[in-house]
């Protein structure tokens, strides 16, 4: 008999891996354990599903057990690993559907367990009315508990990515929705003057949004909050996530920013025979050069695909995150990679910033609408640092042109002389990446 | 009395550099004669305003000559140089509007004269219904000409960017359309595989398509062409342009690619105090290394401002194009960066390309559309040399992420490993460019 990888957690960077191994290993045996019903999902699709632009959770699944069954990969759906003998190579897994709990042995250990949306321990927030939103389990009970009890008053406990998106979809089911975030503006991942134009998109939509205000406590009918009380009969996590490492953590595997586990360039832990990849582990942030925390599903399809690669015996090396990430909240696009001025002088960088206004296609267009740009650059080098999007259709995945230009080491007179497309229904002749780094240059 | 900086060629280049030299040589006179009667305006929009989707032609005019006046800058419209004394460091200028001719000195030069048309010297060509459609004037004429005589049916002579976007423009005034050109496909700077995706979009709004067919002649009535005659009582050149350098060719200036003047990187001629910008310009292709002839608008605009700096004391580099260029066609965006794959032999690099099929959101999504990518890499380094992309809205800007890896001299697996933005609405998880970028990684 061969040898045999398990893989624990059966979404984007464990199937990820899966199936790269089972390309390049046609006699390893594959068994992958999944807590839920599905795998390979779309969790980001989640709020378009809220939001019913979406119809069915099914259109969020890429693959599922079926498909993977069908490549000799053997995919448990509600299964879970409840702990880990990494000396004697064995997993205790326990079968969710019928209670029966078995050993199951393994040569190569992948561990992708994702990561849980953060749940405070204050009174009440584990109330049944009270719903995160990771997992296409949270998604449907989320929207049978809406479709079954019809609120009326929603409160979002955090105003960031999935909390902002499911602030929208309610509001766009009719339910009155009220945004809370302990920070000083919404969307943390932006410096606040740029998560400013954010708050307005949302407040233009008739989202009430409470800035510097603290969820204290949830009963049925309200949400206690360090400004008073908001009245709620749902209520919805827009915390962030914490990885899922707890077991390996119990198993001896190391661990780093926020208790996600440690993993070197090819996805290996600091135990032999053991991977690690996705939002149960930490990466390293390609600007800065520290640990960070990211859990979003490029870096964890990612570093899916560079395990398992390696666990199959090619060579493959994850080199980083940039921070990149976009999305689009009440029609305004929302992007951001690299650094914020914020996070830059964090990191102990010299900053210089530029905030500039442009639009998306020449003015004189039907499709050109408003954007902001805020770009920061190291001051001395004019290495750029990051640049962060707020705007009309077409602006978020400019942020990609920056990243590139991060990947590159681009400085902020190169990017006044990069050869960009220009057409007036698609730019503005100078790019507003341009428009922000020629100001910036001025400023350096 | 201070120096008097001459500037010939009142748009894109030659007022960048203008409006540069004003800011930083506060003393300097600045004298700039212009042809036509606009300045600084957006001739990439023509085909915007011929289809009706720009209703004013002053709406394409960024700064006009009272603009640029009130800044000190001593613009003359309806002004002509006929001919340079370099030893002497004067021109001759023909004022168009009165007829009369005038010696204008000068201490320092910039040549931004421009391109013009390809007009071949075939019967016909210069026949009244024959329209170029590179000037406003050019645009005023052929519009005119179309609300007067209400043509039924036009020929496009040659398929680039220009004549493919005014023939959907005459198509959505009612004329019926046939593009005729020499090539194997239409949008020549695209490998004809990528090319034939734009001709069926063409074909698809009723436009009719001949490739590999030479229009030979022209008459009232029709254009006589390799494949036979084609009714036509409108005629529009597409055969894309010449540099204007010709005065300053017989001045003793040194021409090289298409007759273009050569510049150094500070946009130098080889004579002492003189400088050139913009379309009549080479320009060094970056990735190949040779020298090319690119007539754009953003590389005048870049080249304009480079050379105002050097003008002016100050020291700034224009680093030479990527070729990228964008533009939306028929419901089809089309972008393209680098070398295409003849391209790429012509320059004698070995090649692998890889051409895929993607969509420009998540699958699900209603934004969804699809997009084809070609990426090309030379083979062994595996370094980026070329990006094509023709698909829905959301695709030709994709282009702006390879030109920043070509900067950046990216190479393959670092384009797979780039952190680029996903969110459900804006793009799928794996970015359409990391989709090819993965196939052409199996195939290196």
């Amino acid at each position: 008999m061969g040898e045999r990888l398990l893989v624990i957690g059966g979404n984007a960077a464990g199937m990820s891996a899966a199936s790269q191994a089972r390309r390049r290993m046609p006699g390893l045996e594959i068994v992958a354990i999944e807590k839920g019903r599905w795998t390979s999902y779309s969790g980001c699709g989640i709020p378009y599903f809220a939001a019913g632009a979406v119809h069915g959770l099914d259109d969020l699944v890429v693959r599922t057990p079926e498909n993977f069954r069908a490549a000799r990969i053997d995919v448990r759906t509600e299964h879970e690993v409840t702990s880990l003998d990494v000396e004697a190579r064995r997993a205790e897994v326990h079968n969710l559907a019928h209670g029966r709990t078995f050993q199951l042995a393994f040569d190569m250990l992948l561990i992708a367990t994702g990561s849980s949306p953060i749940r405070p321990d204050s009174p009440g927030f584990d109330l049944p009315h009270v719903h995160g939103v990771q997992t296409l389990g949270d998604a449907s009970d989320l929207i049978a508990d809406v479709k079954r009890r019809n609120p009326k008053k929603a409160v979002v406990v955090g105003g960031g990515y999935i909390g902002l998106e499911l602030a929208e979809a309610l509001t766009a089911r009719g339910v009155a929705v009220t945004v809370v975030d302990a920070g000083p503006e919404v969307m943390g991942t932006l410096d606040p003057d740029m998560g400013s134009l954010v708050a307005k998109a949302m407040r233009a939509i008739g989202i009430t949004v409470q800035v510097g205000t603290k969820a204290e406590s949830i009963d049925e009918i309200s949400v206690q909050t360090s400004a008073g009380a908001i009245p709620a009969d749902l209520v919805v996590l827009g915390l962030g996530v914490q990885p899922n490492s707890g077991f390996a953590a119990s198993a001896g595997l190391r661990t780093g920013v926020s208790g996600a586990l440690v993993v070197d360039r090819q996805q290996r832990t600091d135990l032999p025979g053991i991977w690690a990849a996705g939002d149960c582990c930490q990466s390293i942030d390609l600007v800065s050069g520290r640990p960070v925390y990211v859990a979003l599903g490029t870096v964890a399809n990612k570093q899916g695909r560079v395990a398992g690669i390696n666990i199959s015996g090619g060579y493959a090396t994850f080199p980083g995150v940039l921070g990149t990430a976009v999305t689009r909240i009440c029609h305004q696009e929302i992007g951001r990679t690299g650094l914020t001025e914020h996070e830059a002088r964090d990191a102990g960088f010299s900053t210089v910033a530029a905030t500039i206004e442009a639009t998306t296609a020449a003015s004189y267009m039907p499709e050109s609408a408003p954007v902001t740009v805020k770009m920061v650059a190291e001051l001395g080098s004019a290495r750029l640092l990051g640049v962060q999007i707020v705007g009309g259709r077409g602006s978020a995945k400019r942020v990609d042109v920056a990243a590139a230009a991060l990947a590159g080491g681009l400085a902020i007179d190169d990017l006044v002389g990069l050869d960009m497309g220009y057409a007036p229904p698609l730019s503005p002749l100078w790019d507003p990446l341009q428009v922000a780094a020629r100001t910036l240059l001025t400023k350096l």
